[in-house]
């Protein structure tokens, strides 16, 4: 093991080791894969939920009430705050600042924003890293909260147990259009600032476009797998028949200003959670969730190692002759295939 | 070449055929890769424009009054818009519903909407494969409109030559953070709906975050390149020095609804190309999205060929030791590399 990160005070929830381990974690530094490593056997306890939504839908109130309300009920919670920020500002805009009047200074609350810059497509890895480390530090219920509506943020939700999406009365035109998207991987639904004029409004749309997304209670799993890259979900025992028509996604009315409604919101995620182990569910969307980390994980070590064949001097070769049109990308990827990594503009 | 689609009646823009070959490429089909490859040496010839910002900020009609404006001028224009939809209502749920009284039935415009199911991590490939359809058929500037502030988004704006972020007055309060990370994207900013009360603040705030993102002037490609995967950029002309530092992004008002400032839009855009033709960056550019789908194609071989070598029962064995803790992702992996792609428990 590393020397920089203390493994036993990270395990008893150390503040300041947590806080570090997730630095290393984040930074996929070589302390943090070996973190990973070690904190694993540790890991698999804490139930994870996406908090997503629209911006300006109340998201990061709602989960300051959620953590609250989590906490009274005796169970310690983690909050990652996946953020758009700037590499200039060099940190998360949001969260640190409305963040937690209620429940800062509790120890068994820990908070943390994520920056988003540099991680194409390694954002949903990272956060189910930094998941990882909060769960194995002993944080029961782990609060992941994503601005937005993007691929990226469905990622992110599919990497939650489960999964919130919370929207406002009164969003404008084209939120209407991001719901249907995004209802898809809704496990419970938040309307939020409930004492908006407009709320029967949202309700009702929200609860057509639900039907609309639901046509066949069609199961997460399922869900989650529309748009796997590599791998298709395994079945992990064959002679267990999973049940996933009985649970339809809740809508709840919150005004998370005042914590109005809060509380159902989170008996809705513990009915949920018993919902996916009755199932099966649990363990499916576990393995399928293990399964994704591992595929990216090979291929990632595939590129490694194509990027340690192969030179600058080759890779400007080849790109001059794609500008030049000499050859389409595909039929250079063919050619560096057939060529073993070299490259020939005669093959 | 594949008798489904009739190539030179793609390159004539013929709108079946056209409609047909787009597609064959979104479907990502043998025929669609077969027609990529004949496409590809007439491609390279259109101005690719983004334009992106938060939802209701008016994109849509910002882009119909963009496609009339250069429509004009006398260039023929086509449209991706790129839209967050339902496998269940099986389209695109915005763009065909408002879309262009203006410009329908003009023979030098087409319009396309993308869905995004199925697409993880392939949406802004498979943008681009299709914008490069619509470049080798004649369209000599090519919008592609996307929804949203995810990271997808962002990779979408990467593939555009120019990208415009439209905002507007009055939107709420979290959207002010996701502008910090798409302002860094952004070649030109335009304030839709100057006609709200608010419009005066809306453009203060930009400009202050305008200057924040750009307090080095850094250049567009180095922007574009914080978050590539796998590769560096390549430098192509060691002996040109590339002058980067005098494009600061306009903020421009528009009311897109009456079409006010939409003909300074469509000057800024060809003011920036102009800018990336004489700087040496238009090249560099090209250069780096090449390289990306390169990178792209190569990962995709190795997935596919990890893929035939592992069988179901294999990688059912791997997640149930996950699953059990015996071992981590990591170390998983390490094992399934040095197996060949066999796995063993007592490597």
């Amino acid at each position: 093991m590393n020397r920089s990160v203390d493994l036993q005070a990270v395990l008893a929830g150390e503040r300041r080791a947590l806080a570090r381990a997730l630095s290393e974690v984040e930074n996929d530094s070589l302390a943090g894969r070996e973190l990973q490593d070690a904190l694993f056997p540790h890991s698999g306890r804490a139930h994870m939920v996406g908090v997503t939504g629209s911006p300006g839908a109340g998201k990061s109130s709602l989960v300051n009430r959620l953590a609250f309300q989590i906490r009274k009920q005796g169970q310690r919670v983690g909050i990652l705050a996946v953020d758009p920020s700037s590499p200039f500002t060099g940190g998360a805009i949001l969260g640190d600042r409305v963040r937690m009047h209620t429940i800062a200074g509790d120890a068994g609350v820990f908070i943390r924003s994520m920056a988003t810059r540099g991680t194409l497509g390694g954002l949903a890895r990272k956060t189910a890293a930094m998941a990882q480390v909060l769960d194995a530090a002993g944080y029961e219920m782990i609060l992941i909260e994503t601005v937005g509506a993007g691929q990226s943020e469905v990622d992110i939700a599919c990497l939650a147990h489960t999964t919130i999406v919370v929207e406002a009365p009164g969003m404008g035109d084209d939120i209407q259009a991001i719901k249907a998207g995004i209802l898809e991987i809704a496990d419970i639904l938040v309307v939020n600032k409930a004492d908006h004029p407009l709320v029967e409004m949202t309700r009702r749309a929200l609860q057509s476009n639900l039907e609309l997304a639901h046509p066949q209670q069609i199961g997460t799993l399922e869900r989650m797998h529309h748009h796997t890259l590599a791998f298709n979900p395994i079945v992990l025992e064959e002679d267990t028949e999973i049940k996933k028509d009985d649970w339809f996604p809740p809508i709840l009315s919150t005004v998370s200003t005042k914590g109005t409604g809060v509380e159902a919101v989170v008996q809705a995620i513990r009915d949920h959670r018993e919902y996916l182990q009755r199932s099966g569910q649990w363990r499916q969307r576990e393995g399928a969730r293990l399964q994704e980390e591992l595929n990216e994980l090979i291929l990632e070590h595939f590129a490694s190692q194509w990027r340690i064949g192969m030179n600058a001097d080759q890779i400007a070769l080849v790109v001059k002759g794609l500008l030049a049109r000499e050859y389409s990308p595909q039929q250079a990827v063919a050619k560096l295939i057939a060529g073993g990594g070299a490259f020939t503009k005669t093959v």
